[in-house]
């Protein structure tokens, strides 16, 4: 470096984005591998799309994406010319991709088409504490098929994903609902617009965190929150208030099974015939589920169940963590909500203007990982390190080289420090590493044909067992030297 | 769709992205799964840093990129804020990431930290045929070490690697040389300034592709191209130029060994103190390399390799693949290179001024698997698809997806046809997604205790063999009629 260099960039990761590594991104990767089992079982091919789409092909469906490119990572293409070109933007889920592609290659695709995907999506949001700008999900969507059955098996497929992933049975539940309910009230109540429907949408949505207080001024004229701002409300007439508050109280009862469910939403108030429709599905769903063995706690129906994209059309699914936390009432409390999805039937149809109908599943795979962490399941990610061969002199490099690579031959991880540092640094750093063993081969080592080979982790219960400073040191807990040839075997014992 | 919706969007890729599925996409899947353990074995963690970077933090690194932000996706992050904020950049690689990581979580570190990494990368460049602006890379670095058995620990290892990925003894070679080489040409010649050595270096990078005779002219005044276009040259003196032919003449006697290279190479001419540190590091390398019993044919010397990229400061590789491509002497012809990497002991210190040494290798893992096809090693990549249970009619749901459930449980890919299409097109569409058998559970079925099953890949190998049509109609080759609850059964034989 001269004098001439500029001054030093600052070594720190851009706002919102993180590096993932150790057990965190062992966890993840294990989630990923396990769900796309599944998921392959169940007949859904693997597709990878680009980070990339044409802005116009990936549509603005983000909630509060109002303002132009409002929460996506895009810029214009100029490759290949001076002008500024199209505008292209990051994917922000893995959904509008998958529209896109099922479109493009509508005719040469064996359809119904099922496919899952895997990978980061991005969404430029302000950063906080938890809350990144990059993030992976996990989908799986079946187009083209309109069946209800369609539905309840990707249901029925996230319930056993989330298991495999390590969610037992009474962690995770899908509760499940269809967004014709809502179409039929607002038939009945001769609300029309599409903005003010999706306003009340939106503000049903937000039924879990602000309850029916919060949720009747979103549909009204408005609701100034704890922070001062104030969001206009939906302005719906008050009779259809009513009716929406009937409905969404309508199946409170703990413990209905989902055709109870049904029963009590049917009983609630006029749900008009897109109503009708959506309980009929959902009934269809019902004996799918049945006939699978998806059980009554694994997936329930609720009413509340909204979601706040824009693109459903009709049923809607949210998976929902239920851990061992318990409220002074001693009944489950919810972690919240780690996935979800739904029937989307139009967004296909956005570029061909054919009916194309569509239903899937996302989860996020960092939040799973969590919620596992939390659950205490997070012990098997523990990460094992490598054997570790100390060095002591460079003219026995060959020596030292042989062994680990006798070792790798054999299937077991090990490696070679290569670092300037003493025996002492060296320890230390295979500790760290979490090395199962340490390799000695010094000169007397080498001359007999022996090598000594410390046991970390019998040495680390040893140390514990022992308080006396004099026997540690006569003992050596762990350690023992042993013929050269007999190197594998020995650290095979050590390790399995 | 209402009259007030805007245009349509086309649905396409953006320019120089594509979709990956099918036999591709499971190749590079199975390529980097079977390159992760070997890199795991090797002692080497898994590291994931995000898709951006500050611009700053990643640097300028890429061959031709000398206008601001050229060659990259960069957007300034303007979230939670209306003033734009700084430049963000994607990685274009993943050397630059890990620099940026190792400098900013160096204390924590346990050292020499080794890791390995997969991904996509982006180079913002004019796409063409074959010529992605979005595709993976896998590296795996060693930072802390400068000793020369780390560099010949990643040249060992990415042998390994390439040959659990399919790669055959023989198909791939490794060439590495040492920019150090052309440091002590440079000193005995009195040529100093960066930039020269730095374009003189590039030029002689083209070797492979331009020969002595385009080398020469861009190390002299510049070299006119075919298509019109002027790249400005090196302006070296003629006696550094006639030394660098001498040097790069020096070992292409076919058949040397390393350390056969290494002699000839000393004595092409004055080397420099940095030469002769180069060929110390080599011959270091060699003895590692035979540690490890990494043949002559594996890896080789080859003082022709330089590597464009500006920040190597010692040994660099470069992997070349050989395959069974014979040119009109009969001598193998290059493939090309699929990855490569060095030695590149001032990346941190762009962040810490402190020295760090590093080194690593990175090869395209699009570009291996076009290369594994090439060499007839994509068909255990076949996609296999799943089981598919027709469908006849609504009321039988029940038998149809109990029958898929039953499959799956005893870990059979298995699926039920949702669409709306009549038997003659569930056939064909269980054809195009590979099934290996149907399942019929027809009214007649059903009421028998009874399921049919057609086993495709049977019924084809028959229909070839049959010429008569009569006789196809009255035999069904591949079908059977069996008792219900041996369904599964049935199945494993088939498949198994």
């Amino acid at each position: 470096m001269t004098d001439a260099t500029p001054p030093r960039p600052l070594a720190r990761n851009p706002r919102g984005f993180a590096d993932k590594r150790g057990r965190d991104l062992t966890a993840e990767r294990r989630i990923v591998a396990r769900v796309s089992e599944v998921y392959e079982r169940w007949g859904f091919e693997p597709l990878e799309t680009p980070a990339f789409e044409y802005a116009d092909a990936l549509g603005k469906f983000l909630p509060d994406a109002d303002r132009p490119n409002e929460g996506v990572f895009a810029l214009q293409d100029d490759a290949g010319s001076d002008e500024p070109g199209e505008w292209m933007a990051l994917r922000y889920d893995h959904t509008a991709p998958l529209a896109r592609f099922a479109a493009q290659t509508w005719e040469t695709l064996p359809k119904p088409f099922r496919r899952y995907a895997y990978g980061p999506v991005w969404r430029n949001e302000k950063p906080g504490p938890g809350r990144f700008r990059e993030f992976w999900q996990c989908d799986a969507d079946t187009v083209g098929s309109d069946r209800p059955e369609a539905d309840a098996e990707i249901i029925a497929m996230a319930c056993e994903g989330l298991a495999s992933a390590g969610l037992d049975a009474g962690q995770a539940q899908i509760r499940v609902s269809n967004r014709k309910l809502f179409d039929g009230l607002f038939d009945a109540g001769g609300v029309t617009e599409a903005g003010q429907r999706l306003t009340a949408l939106r503000a049903i949505d937000k039924f879990d965190r602000l309850g029916w207080e919060g949720v009747v001024q979103l549909l009204g004229e408005g609701r100034l929150d704890e922070s001062g701002d104030y969001t206009k409300g939906a302005s719906l007439p008050t009779k259809v208030t009513t009716a929406i508050e009937a409905f969404l109280a309508s199946a409170n009862t703990p413990g209905l099974t989902r055709a109870q469910t049904l029963d009590a939403v049917a009983r609630s108030g006029d749900l008009g015939a897109a109503g009708e429709a959506a309980l009929n599905e959902l009934a269809a769903i019902d004996r799918a589920l049945a006939a699978m063995s998806v059980g009554q706690e694994a997936v329930k129906f609720d009413p509340t169940i909204v979601r706040g994209l824009e693109y459903y059309t009709g049923a809607v699914f949210e998976a929902e963590l239920l851990l061992d936390t318990v409220d002074d009432k001693g009944r489950p409390v919810r972690f919240g909500s780690i996935g979800g999805g739904g029937r989307y039937d139009d967004l296909v149809a956005r570029f061909t203007g054919q009916s194309t109908p569509a239903t899937g599943f996302s989860f996020g795979v960092s939040r799973l990982a969590s919620a596992l962490r939390a659950a205490g399941r997070g012990a098997e990610d523990a990460v094992r390190g490598p054997v570790v061969v100390i060095v002591f002199s460079e003219d026995d490099m060959t020596h030292y080289l042989t062994a680990v690579a006798e070792l790798r031959a054999a299937g077991i991880a090990a490696e070679l420090y290569l670092g300037r540092a003493g025996m002492k640094a060296q320890m230390k750093y295979a500790d760290r590493r979490g090395a199962p063993a340490v390799i000695i081969l010094g000169g007397d080592e080498i001359a007999a044909g022996e090598v000594t080979i410390k046991d970390l982790d019998a040495g680390r219960a040893a140390a514990a067992a022992i308080t006396d400073n004099d026997a540690w040191k006569a003992e050596r807990p762990g350690q023992m030297k042993i013929p050269r040839d007999g190197l594998v075997a020995a650290i095979k014992s050590i390790i399995e």
